[in-house]
Order: structure tokens, then C-alpha cells, then sequence
């Protein structure tokens, strides 16, 4: 189970599905140990819920600033985790950070494609790379063979709009070209990733998290974000090597490519 | 057939797969009439073959810088573009430059990720838009029902290495991550658009050109140019708005997404 994992690190975790992650994640009955919870800016106005959560779990949570579009801030983030979870590594990294933008093709422009592309593939794949360190630390120390979300895994936050598949069904009502490119991008990079590190024993999954009333849902989504998380840490929390490179809605059902 | 659409224009159409579809379509029995064949540098070294070619057709070649990657010269190409076929538009559209960078997840570098998207994905990406008054053009004059690259079509040039389903079997082979990212993203991109434009009776389609024996695709590929284009003319030319937004290999199998 996700909250078995001893160290745990999420990106976006100041507001939406990222900061429901956190809430749960500490305040349930086997809370995490560490919890890297990341953001753009720790300081700002968009923090305070995720300051006032961290005042409250002072030894659990340590809010860090994470930009996913800028490797400093990320290479900054690595080194201080890594001198926090030392030889331990790090179980479980969550990819969840991102943007939406609902253009057309036709109302697209490569501003968009560009802010799409670096925050939600370029991101994750530098994440990945600076944190690998601590997930092959994390998967040396535990011992248990196999693969699991609380010995080493990466989580990446993924979308149905990414799925090739169901293009037709759902264009006309969601058409967001740029982040559908983006999350096809970012579920290629994943499964890339699993095949690459399989022998590490770092597994890697793709979530779904259910269309769900956030800033980037709106109020029309059809969950909110506590039945969201929910189910994506009891997903997570069953993963083994046979779900290694998965792609799963938050009720652990597969999505098809 | 792609032969028998009256104006085609090829991007990369200087070497590799791109020059030998000009030579295919302009040595056919039923020519085309009139082919753009764009490259990034019409007068360098690169390009000697093609003005060679483009000197003993005269008539049917146009020779027309333009860089997938520098949205000017997309905009100028479109420019004149316009300008020779007027009001019969262009009929079929085929996004064929492409650059490959090897490297697996560890080895790629922010760059190579933006190189690969840059001219993979952006560029088909403002090509497609730029051109599609003159798509649209060419449906409207064409007057007969349904969908064709005879009428109004856009072809974009993707691999089997875009295919998620198949990750696990070629990863270790060719891992090539950005490319793989790029690729799934161009599919992604091409299912959007065909769903976007297809009151506009524009037929969208996918094709793998086989693993070819160009500078690309190196000594060790499967078949040579002649046969991967022959194939892929002959598929292009099969394909109604029963197969709008098919993935294909340049024998008409469909591939997995
Ligand atoms: N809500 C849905 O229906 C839905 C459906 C499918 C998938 N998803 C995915 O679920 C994840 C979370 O979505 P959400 O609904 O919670 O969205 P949200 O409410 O818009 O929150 C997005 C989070 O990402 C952060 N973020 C954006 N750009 C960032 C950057 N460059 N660096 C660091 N953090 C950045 C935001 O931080 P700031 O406050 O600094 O902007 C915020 O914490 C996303 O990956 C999204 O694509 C959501
Ligand atoms: N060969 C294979 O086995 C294989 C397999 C699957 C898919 N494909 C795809 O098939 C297409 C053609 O591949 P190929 O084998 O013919 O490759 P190639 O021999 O390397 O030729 C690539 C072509 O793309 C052009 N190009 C690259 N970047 C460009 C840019 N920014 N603007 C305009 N043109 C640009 C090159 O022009 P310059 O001379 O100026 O560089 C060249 O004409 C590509 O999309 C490739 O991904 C090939």
C-alpha cells in the first residue's frame, strides 16, 4: 500500500488531486514516514492549504519548491531528498504535477504545445533521471524481490484523453490537443522507462485519476478529489511486476493505449 | 492513388524516403501533376539529387524550401503554394521530414527531447495548419463524395516504434525515447486532427514506412527505398474514409496503437 511506503515524493502538491494525496497519505492509519511534498512556489499564496497540513505532521512532511519545468529547482530537490532518505532511497515518486489547455487544433499554438510538452513530459523525464539515484537506492535496501509502490516505484499521473483509442468518443466534447499530445507523450516515456529499468526493480504505472472537480476538472467532473485518491492509493497499493508499465483508472480498471 | 491526385506536397524530399516518393510519383504511369517537393536547403549538397530530378520534370516538380522547424518558411511555402494552385488547392498533404536520436531514457538530454518534438510533432503540427485553406480548398473543388488522398489528404510519417503496445518487445532493440515520445505524440496529433477536420472531407492517415534502408533507418533495415515507397503509394491510394485516422505499414496492415 502507497502509505506503506517509508518515503514518498509528489510533485503539484500544493492544491488539487496532489494536495488530496497528501492529506491522505499522513492521516491514514499507517501514515508515510517522509513525505516530500513539492511545489512551485512553498512561499506563495497558493501554498498556505499545504503549509497549514505540513505544520500539522511536522516530522512527516517537508514541503520543497519543485518547478518541473526548471532542472535546477529539480536537481535542488534531489540533493536535499537525497541527504533527508540517505541510504534508504525513495519508494515511491509521484508524477502528478501538470497543465490543460482545451484548444482546438485549430486554436492551438505552439506556446500551448510547448507548456504542455515541458511541463507534463519534459518534467516528468528529468524528474525521473535526477531521482533515479533514490529509487535504485530504495529497490538495493528493501530486500523483498519482486516490485512494489513501497519499495520503489514511480507513479506518473496520466489522463484518459491520452488514450488513442478513445480519440473519436471524446474530441468533440474534450478536444485540449496539446495535452492529449502531451499525456500520449508522457505514457510513451513511462513505458519506455519500465522496460529500461525493469532489472532495477523500479516499477512504473499510469494513472488515471477519474474526471475529477479540480481547478483543471471544473465543476462538471464526476468525482471529487477525495474518492479520487482514494482509489488511486488503494491502486497503487496492489501494484506488483505484473502491473509494471499499467495503465489504470483510479479503480484499477486498465485504459487501453 | 496518390498518383492520381493532381497536386502533392513532400516534406524531406531531398534524401532518404521523401526523394524517392517524388521519383515514384513523377516516373508513374498516371503522373502527378504537380509535386512540392520542400527541403530545408533547396541550393546545398543535400539537395543535388532532387534538383537533378526536379531539372528533367520541369514542368511537374517544385523545388520550395522548408524547415519543419521554422514556422516562417512553412508560412512563405504556404504562400506560394497558394499562389500555383489556387482555388483546385492542394490535394495531398504528406509529412515525411523526421530526425531520430538513439538514446535510451538515461542517455537523452533535454535537447534531443526538444529536437524530436520540434520537427516530429510541432512542425506537422503548424504544416498541417498553415496548409489547410488549401486542404480545404481541394475538397470543396473536388465535387465527388467521401474521402481520398486523390481529393484531400494529409499523411504523416510515423513508425512502428510509436506503437505502445510494442514497447516491450522492441525496447532493448531501439530504445530511441524522444523519438518513440515524438512519434506517439504525431499519432496523437493526427487522430485529433482527423476527428477536428472531418466535416471538411480532409481523410487523415498514419503510416509506417517499414524499417528502411536510408540514412535513418542504416545498413542493418528490413527492405530498401523502392519498396517501402511502392508499398506506401499503393496504400495511400487504397484509402477511403473508412480508414481516416488508421495507422498503416506500407503494406496496409494496421498496427497497434
Ligand atoms: N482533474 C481531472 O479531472 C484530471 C483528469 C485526468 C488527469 N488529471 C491529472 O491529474 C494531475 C493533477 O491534476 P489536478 O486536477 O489536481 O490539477 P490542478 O488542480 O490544476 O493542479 C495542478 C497542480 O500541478 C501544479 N503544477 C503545474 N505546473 C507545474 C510546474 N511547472 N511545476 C510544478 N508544479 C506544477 C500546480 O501548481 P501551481 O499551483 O503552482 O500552479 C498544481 O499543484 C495532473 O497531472 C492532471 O493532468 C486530472
Ligand atoms: N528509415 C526507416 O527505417 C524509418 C522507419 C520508420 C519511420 N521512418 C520515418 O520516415 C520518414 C523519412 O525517414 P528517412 O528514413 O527517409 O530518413 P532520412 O534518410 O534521415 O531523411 C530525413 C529527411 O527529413 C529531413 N528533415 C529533417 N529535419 C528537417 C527539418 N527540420 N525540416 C525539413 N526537413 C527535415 C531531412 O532533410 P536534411 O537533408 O535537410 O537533413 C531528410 O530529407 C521520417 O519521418 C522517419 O521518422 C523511417
Amino acid at each position: 500500500m502507497a502509505a506503506h511506503a517509508v518515503s514518498v515524493l509528489i510533485t503539484g502538491a500544493n492544491r488539487g488531486l496532489g494536495l488530496e494525496m497528501v492529506k491522505q497519505m499522513v492521516e491514514a492509519s499507517h501514515p508515510v514516514r517522509k513525505l516530500f511534498a513539492c511545489c512551485r512556489d512553498p512561499e506563495g499564496a497558493r501554498a498556505e492549504g499545504l503549509q497549514t497540513l505540513a505544520k500539522k505532521h511536522p516530522n512527516v512532511i517537508v514541503v520543497v519548491r519543485l518547478d518541473a519545468t526548471d532542472l535546477s529547482s529539480i536537481k535542488q530537490c534531489a540533493k536535499q531528498v537525497g541527504l533527508e532518505v540517505g541510504t534508504g532511497g525513495l519508494n515511491l515518486l509521484i508524477n502528478n504535477a501538470g497543465v490543460l489547455a482545451k484548444s482546438t487544433l485549430q486554436e492551438t499554438s505552439a506556446e500551448d504545445m510547448q507548456n504542455a510538452f515541458n511541463t507534463n513530459v519534459l518534467g516528468p523525464m528529468n524528474i525521473i533521471k535526477e531521482f533515479l539515484p533514490h529509487l535504485r537506492a530504495a529497490a538495493k535496501a528493501s530486500g523483498i524481490p519482486g516490485m512494489s509502490t513501497s519499495k520503489a516505484a514511480v507513479v506518473n499521473i496520466s489522463s484518459f484523453l491520452a488514450s488513442m483509442e478513445t480519440v473519436k468518443q471524446s474530441y468533440a466534447l474534450f478536444p485540449a490537443i496539446s495535452y492529449r499530445i502531451s499525456k500520449a507523450g508522457l505514457n510513451m516515456l513511462t513505458l519506455c522507462a519500465a522496460e529500461e529499468l525493469k532489472d532495477d526493480q523500479i516499477l512504473f504505472s499510469l494513472l488515471h485519476p477519474g474526471w475529477v472537480r479540480t481547478d483543471m476538472g471544473g465543476e462538471e467532473g464526476q468525482i471529487d478529489a477525495p474518492e479520487s485518491v482514494q482509489g488511486m492509493l488503494s491502486v497503487m497499493a496492489s501494484l506488483t511486476e505484473k502491473q509494471n508499465a499499467a495503465f489504470l483508472d483510479y479503480e484499477g480498471r486498465p485504459l487501453a493505449w
